[in-house]
């Protein structure tokens, strides 16, 4: 095999999911939503079985949860997930060609502008290039792709590997890799080699 | 051929792009600067060569150029192109999969969030799910991308057909389609048959 061969195999295109990936959207939710409804008790992260918050929240949190998720700011001041942002930067610096997809929310209104600025303000506005806004990522082709959702569908088949950032909530899936900031140069070398 | 089978060949997944092509970005531009900067002449729209109005204004206008794309308000107050929504709504009901591909301007603070408000006032709430936002349209997989860019370049080889949106500036590319509002159909029509 020439090192020319030998270097396209090695380099892939990989996705990586914003909300919950490298940006802790559950943790800050739970931490506004203990300080705002201390009356109201919510399934903490950790015990989560459901992706969306709203699927194991009664019917009268439904406006409480989205007054939380679309308010100004809450975007934009969600903490890191421990290792995320050093991880793609490692990635890339690896001579994978990485780029960060994100569903926005259906109220884009403070959401869209704000994962750009969450992105310019961890990683720089280098990344901020490399941000794709989609609500269907099947659309989108590279090698693999690393997010906590445990199925995602849309228009196409999907060309890349999902690869499941692990969560309590997407631990039934067992027909996939699962990978955290701490495992994941394993799991992307056992892809590689594939 | 089985009517599933032919029906699957019918139908395609388009990628339409917003400026300039649903979206009158360099009208508005045009119309703007001779109001600002009456005493600076400017390139109208029908005269343009290059793609970038920035390629074909000296150096001192290239801050004013900034100072106007990125207002607030600009990008959501652009006009329509006319027959743009309508024909991708008709693409919609001939049963093509149609999404909006969309670069976001590097400077982003106005720019994101009002092209979601344009494609919900013109458009609809359903449609603002079929936005995407990237600065690398060759990662999202489509048969065909009608989009005015001359050359469409990024990390990974297209899947899709670039078709021409018919500019001044790009009248000197003679190796793809060419497509306005209102010869869409036929093009559409033959590419569907090869």
């Amino acid at each position: 095999m020439s090192i020319l061969r030998k270097l396209n195999k090695l380099q892939m295109i990989i996705l990586v999911d914003m909300d919950d990936v490298l940006a802790d959207f559950d943790g800050e939710f739970y931490r506004v939503w203990k300080i705002l409804h201390p009356e109201k008790p919510i399934t903490p992260p950790k015990a989560r079985k459901h992706f969306y918050i709203r699927d194991e929240s009664p019917e009268d949190y439904q406006p409480l949860i989205t007054e939380i998720n679309t308010s100004p700011g809450f975007i934009r001041s969600l903490p890191l997930i421990k290792g995320g942002t050093k991880a793609i930067n490692e990635m890339k610096n690896m001579g994978h060609t990485v780029f960060i997809c994100t569903t926005p929310l259906i109220k884009y209104h403070n959401c869209v502008k704000e994962k750009y600025e969450w992105i310019e303000k961890h990683l720089g506005a280098k990344w901020v290039e490399k941000l794709i806004l989609t609500r269907d990522k099947t659309l989108i082709k590279s090698d693999i792709l690393i997010d906590d959702k445990p199925e995602i569908i849309g228009a196409a088949v999907p060309s890349w590997e999902h690869i499941l950032f692990d969560k309590p909530y997407n631990r039934d899936i067992t027909d996939k890799k699962r990978l955290n900031w701490g495992n994941w140069r394993e799991i992307i070398e056992d892809r590689r080699q594939e």
